[in-house]
């Protein structure tokens, strides 16, 4: 293992936000959990169809790991899922489900709350819990330790802001805007080129991570294959909220200059991309590869303090370190009035969100 | 396993103070890593003499747990010392360096500081590093999934407080004190049944996590065979806390009801009481426990403010959820006055700390 490519590094770091507050990730990801429901019975069927328990698991412990866990308690819930899963397969293949044990190693960024995350742990006692922290572009875990791989709604974040869109110098530079328009060719460009990296490091630590024969169940925000990124609600949204920055800007409440400076390191991809990137790995096959159907709780969606309130959840660490925390309540309230406007075109949007499952090439 | 017994319990919590403030652990630890140092020499020696890599390590990662870890850094220089003697160890029995890898667990209760402990954790990436919340007197890891687990200064606390010292019905009632003071043998013998329940918990649980052939190093602070509670510095200690506490209670700045029902959780077990644990549990045989010698640092200990900080850092939860904050400042200068007052007989107690080496049996 190359020792600078553990765990911690110096990519950049951005956590939702930790605690149990208003404005508390735990209680603003109610769409996250939606879209892990959705997915559950997608991960129930890879796991009985996918899952060769006989040739993967050499003792009685199964090593489960959620990338991007946050604090809970969308992670705990899928964790639940997966286990259950794991179990009706070990008894299928008749294993002695009192010998079978789990652990599961819950990864984030070294910002994420996980004192939050542990004080929130299900009692029930089913698996022993690890917390984990670091980026998942880094090695996380020795080789060959990891029987299954869960990540739902992180992969879409970068390990970093592409460099050229903050570069004055350069023809992909964002001026005036936080995030990708389609229209500027450069700046799409620069964000691509920072997605196929990490990815390659995704993929690169997962394959020595994972053992032959191991699953990665990958929930994501994307778009559709040959999309433009304007046809995702993200994108339309992080733009929106750009806006206000803007406004802002002109009213002198925060300078240009540190909106020119701020970018969302987050990437949407399609399908045909992860795709792509799995290919040049080479060492997993892609078993499934699907568009989710829409979350169950979409109807609370038409809320724009709902859309503001998740956002902030997901975007006010960026934020705050960026711009300080003196704009947040005017930034987020202009933004929930700009929803409030758009709330039809956003409610138009179709829902991308997609779930791959990987498997871990079994060497000849 | 039974699933009631992993990790989380309803055992009490206790943590050494987290952050990095003036009264933090992580400030106030310099006695318990003057402690780690002197057992640096003897765990390097133990894992040259007693680790049999050839039989213990079947895939190429080598799993330590540090159990009761609080915040650092005084585990990160116990674990570094860990892994550099297990490498050296490994290249003597033909090991490639390149292929072995580290996994650590950090464990303390869930109301550890992980948060920091993560953050400070080295850069360099020599491990794969996972937080562990829980007690260690429950299952924390899966069965025979560790190789070596070290406990530094931790052993000594109790899971709890032993229930009979602050039932107003018992013979044990320790009323007007917080801890054990010899002549009240109903005392002594609550706490010592106490400790002989834990200590059966712990071994239980270790025998189950630990490969066979794999080391436990304890370093404790206890008394000498047959010597009395009296005879450790630390027991003095505490009576003379427990003596402030009871000028407070004089002066009404604290009830006395408050007093009678805060006891101590602590143990300082002697090398037979260990002895006598480990035969009972049968699973490991004693490979080493002798006396440490006098930290290198000992001269700084004649501070009566270094004395009172590094008290105040490991007690200072315990008394808050007892009693409150506001009692906290008045408290700790009080028992500093009094630690002046009484240096030169504190300065007269013999050092009881010891090192104990345990080896799972290999079973036949």
């Amino acid at each position: 293992m190359a020792a600078e490519d553990i765990g911690k590094s110096s990519r950049e770091e951005y956590s939702m936000k930790g605690g149990n507050d208003v404005y508390s990730y735990a209680n603003n990801s109610s769409y996250q959990r939606g879209v892990i429901g959705t997915a559950k019975e997608l991960i129930t069927d890879a796991i009985a169809e996918k899952l060769d328990f006989n040739n993967i698991v050499l003792s009685n412990t199964f090593r489960i790991a959620d990338l991007g866990c946050s604090v809970g308690p969308n992670t705990f819930f899928a964790i639940q899922n997966i286990i259950e899963a794991v179990q009706c397969k070990g008894k299928c293949q008749g294993l002695d489900p009192q010998l079978l044990e789990f652990q599961v190693f819950f990864n984030d960024h070294t910002s994420n709350d996980f004192n939050t995350l542990f004080k929130s742990l299900p009692p029930d006692g089913q698996y022993y819990a690890a917390g984990v922290a670091g980026s998942f572009y880094c090695h996380l875990f020795p080789n060959s330790s990891l029987h299954f791989v869960h990540s739902s709604y992180a992969i879409h974040w970068l390990s970093k802001v592409p460099e050229l869109v903050v570069d004055k110098t350069s023809p992909a530079w964002n001026k005036g805007r936080i995030y990708i328009v389609d229209s500027e060719e450069d700046v799409v460009k620069a964000y691509e080129a920072q997605y196929a990296e990490d990815m390659e490091c995704f993929l690169h630590a997962r394959a020595q991570e994972v053992v032959c024969g191991g699953l990665i169940a990958l929930i994501f925000a994307g778009r559709p294959n040959g999309a433009p990124h304007s046809q995702t609600p993200h994108t339309f949204i992080f733009n929106l909220l750009g806006s206000c920055l803007m406004d802002m800007a002109r009213k002198s409440k925060v300078s240009e200059e540190k909106v020119d400076s701020f970018n969302i390191p987050t990437y949407w991809m399609s399908p045909q991309e992860l795709e792509a990137a799995v290919h040049r790995n080479g060492e997993f096959r892609i078993e499934r590869m699907e568009k989710l159907p829409g979350v169950i709780n979409f109807r609370d969606l038409s809320k724009s303090q709902v859309i503001a309130s998740n956002l902030r959840a997901v975007l006010e660490g960026l934020i705050k370190a960026h711009f300080g925390d003196v704009i947040l309540e005017e930034l987020f309230e202009l933004f929930r009035n700009k929803v409030e406007e758009q709330l039809p075109l956003i409610m138009s949007f179709i829902n991308t969100d997609f779930f791959a499952l990987l498997k871990r090439k079994v060497k000849d």
